[in-house]
């Protein structure tokens, strides 16, 4: 291996590989270096595994919790394996193991596993070195009985009583899977409700459907303490410390910090916040010349599909720079997959409110279990689609669906907002019946049902608050995940 | 209620009703004749009591089927008597029980099941008589044991063994759910295959997924004859006789014959013919004035979703007969609710060999169990998405899915082909990761893959053959269901 190369990548998760592979593919020389595992998070501690939990548990249900986690360690090795070996057979693509920091201008130092230090260099250099679960202290719990989203896989049983301190996306998704294997479940979080980043709408259907299947959930609560003796965490609402009895794990999902620590960001000019992530243009390019960042390093991911799409920019920018990478960055849809998921594309609350003033939009929320047949032949118990859209227009801003495969259905909403489309072209398109998508016939005929009978009205709205100031604050950069 | 109205509609299913609620909301007296019930087939022998069985036999296995065929009744029943009772209530519309024929220029005579006639007047007539199923002889088989897929739902339990003749949509959906109840199932079509319309690609799937439950498939077979005291079902293939033994209940699936009879056509000059149905132009219009047909006594719909566009066009011709209906018609998606689901949109293999020569047609294929993290995930065995684009532009001319919620899936397609987006739009979509929507993504990818290195040669092709004549012969209209 030369030590000097076209690209240093940093860290082979979802984005770096993306990037690596795809210029080692183009025939630019590429060294990868990576700490731990190829396939970063996705692969090892993230996507797969939960993924194949989630189905797991589907499956087996409360039978077989053991074999269940047991077939999740298995594919996510196999796909490890697969993935190593794969990367390994790629021409012009070297994989280093070590820890790498930045080490003046286009030069990368990596500490060696087995000692001592290598230096490289390169035209460019990408970090992606994403990010890990964030830690909390808890009074009198032993480190055995603690868990994060990565370390839960590993266990060889179902626990008996498993408390998940936080309810976002990991704690939820998480909450689902293990109950359906049979444990008692129950989510402490300090908010006032499980995904805070969800409308309340969808967030309520989740909460509402953990609790049908007898999952805690307790809001705007902290963890208190742990006492080994009765097995009991102690949970802190309202000043009143109250009892988890029985609880013989706790699962730490509080959110997730980027990996930026000894990586020599500032010296090497890399504009940064420790809370925010590297800053990056468009086409993935940092602060400083030469130097690019994607996925959970920037302020912009937090998904494998947004952290694989940033990999694409940046390949293109690398390999042909005279190419203009596309102007606006694409729309990035976002899924949880709870029971029912919960699917997200455009911008959401906080992003239409810091664009249009309120008098503008217009919300339409179709009910997926009382306004669809088949939510009626499948007893389906909530369900539901809310699109925001510009009044008269119909241009869509943001959408939410709530229903199983809601991870399916939100790409044509993506391909929507995309290419600037309204509702009134979803309003031409049929829908197959019977299906959870003729919701999306539904929100287009109530939003011509509002529209076109007082169209003189919606036209003087349109025009006195199309370039209206927007009440709320200007937003801030994304705080991340 | 008066003789002389604005429209009468014949038939309440899903087209007559979309039309008769679409011009009675608008304050235009209706007068809705129906010979049975409230609902149409939709309601009460199609779509939903199937769905409502396939959802059924999904939930509670082979544990409870007389529960779940008892839960489809219900759920039917309690359906009807609503529609029945909300169709009651609307203002402006009258429902007639009884059998009605055109009698000269905009009059209807309708047969009173208390005996009698009765004769109305119209400005407009709305043909919404739709089909029923195709009946065939089998000689020494008892009428008790006869099903259609009208009848299959008031059995009180699972057959032992049910011989479904015809692996058509129907015979397809009813035979995984009806294995899945516990039933033995056996398929017998005298094509070479099942679901003969759809791709060879994706009737292959289903028949290895309906053959690894344990449902017998048995292809250019014909029905021979039934031995009651054996409950020996004969069928013939290739000359030979075999037995299917112990056969319960014999369903038979062999198409659908529209309701055309004595409803005197010929004499109010609407042009049709028995096999494929009243010609309508793409506002519905007849080539009688003044009377209109839409859904499945037409050439173009089989479907209810496609009956419902069909009535909303009617609605528009007739309300606001200014406006002009749009151009094409939509485009009509499809789905059949297998497991795996097969969904379609756009042109299929005739049409598109019809209109494009072989060379200027690209076919992608992304296998989704191999090639997708999902198909990873869940252990999927097979599915795929196979799209034919035209070579260089990806304008996308038909697109077929096998997965799990295909039917959900396809809409993106549907939107896509309606707007005339190409491969390298979905190319710029962002997938959630893991789903199966990210095969879209290996569409697109494999199509730039194919073009790009090669755009030299793929211009020229699509200009040598862009306006190249078929090679296949002309279409002729559908012939149907």
């Amino acid at each position: 291996m030369r030590d000097s190369v076209h690209t240093i990548v940093i860290g082979a998760g979802s984005g770096g590989l993306t990037v690596a592979v795809g210029l080692a593919s183009l025939g630019r020389p590429v060294v990868l270096i990576e700490a731990r595992h190829v396939g970063g998070d996705c692969t090892n501690v993230g996507c797969i595994p939960s993924k194949t939990l989630i189905r797991q548990a589907e499956v087996r249900g409360a039978h077989d919790p053991g074999g269940a986690l047991a077939e999740v360690r298995r594919k996510r090795d196999a796909l490890r394996a697969r993935e190593t070996a794969e990367v390994g057979a790629i021409g012009h693509l070297s994989l280093i193991t070590g820890r790498a920091r930045l080490a003046g201008a286009q030069r990368v130092v990596v500490a060696l596993p087995e000692g001592g230090e290598r230096t490289l260099s390169a035209r460019h250099i990408v970090i992606a070195t994403g990010a890990r679960p964030r830690m909390i202290t808890i009074p009198g719990l032993p480190a055995a009985r603690m868990l994060t989203s990565e370390s839960i896989f590993e266990l060889p049983q179902a626990p008996h009583h498993l408390a998940i301190i936080g309810g976002g996306v990991i704690g939820v998704e998480l909450a689902f899977a293990m109950r359906k294997l049979g444990s008692q479940v129950s989510i402490v979080d300090r908010g006032p409700r499980v995904l805070a980043r969800h409308l309340p709408d969808a967030a309520a259907i989740v909460a509402a459907s953990l609790r049908d299947r007898g999952v805690g959930v307790h809001v705007g609560a902290g963890v208190h303490s742990y006492t080994e003796a009765s097995e009991t965490l102690w949970i802190e609402r309202d000043g009143q410390v109250t009892p988890l009895a029985e609880v013989d794990y706790v699962l730490v999902a509080v959110g997730r910090v980027r990996n930026l620590e000894d990586l020599g960001l500032a010296a090497a000019g890399v504009r940064y916040s420790p809370h925010g992530g590297i800053v990056t243009d468009r086409a993935g390019r940092t602060s400083a010349s030469g130097i690019y960042a994607v996925g959970d390093a920037t302020t912009t991911s937090a998904f494998t599909h947004s952290a694989n799409a940033q990999g694409r920019r940046v390949v293109q920018q690398i390999a042909f720079p005279w190419l203009p990478v596309r102007a606006p960055e694409p729309c990035y849809p976002s899924a949880t997959f709870a029971d029912p998921e919960v699917a997200t594309a455009g911008m959401d609350q906080r992003q239409i409110a810091a664009r249009y003033h309120p008098a503008l939009v217009r919300r339409i929320r179709v009910d997926l279990a009382a306004q669809t047949d088949r939510g009626y032949t499948d007893d389906m118990q909530r369900g539901v689609i809310i699109v925001d859209a510009v009044r008269l227009t119909g241009v869509i801003l943001g959408v939410t669906i709530v229903a199983p495969r809601a991870s399916e259905m939100i790409s044509l909403f993506t391909l929507a907002i995309q290419q600037g489309s309204s509702l009134y072209a979803l309003y031409r398109v049929v829908y197959p019946y019977p299906t959870f998508s003729s919701g999306i016939q539904k929100v287009a005929d109530a939003f011509l049902r509002e529209t076109l009978p007082a169209l003189r009205g919606e036209l003087v709205a349109y025009l006195r608050y199309r370039w209206a100031r927007p009440i709320a604050p200007a937003e801030h950069p994304a705080d991340g995940f």
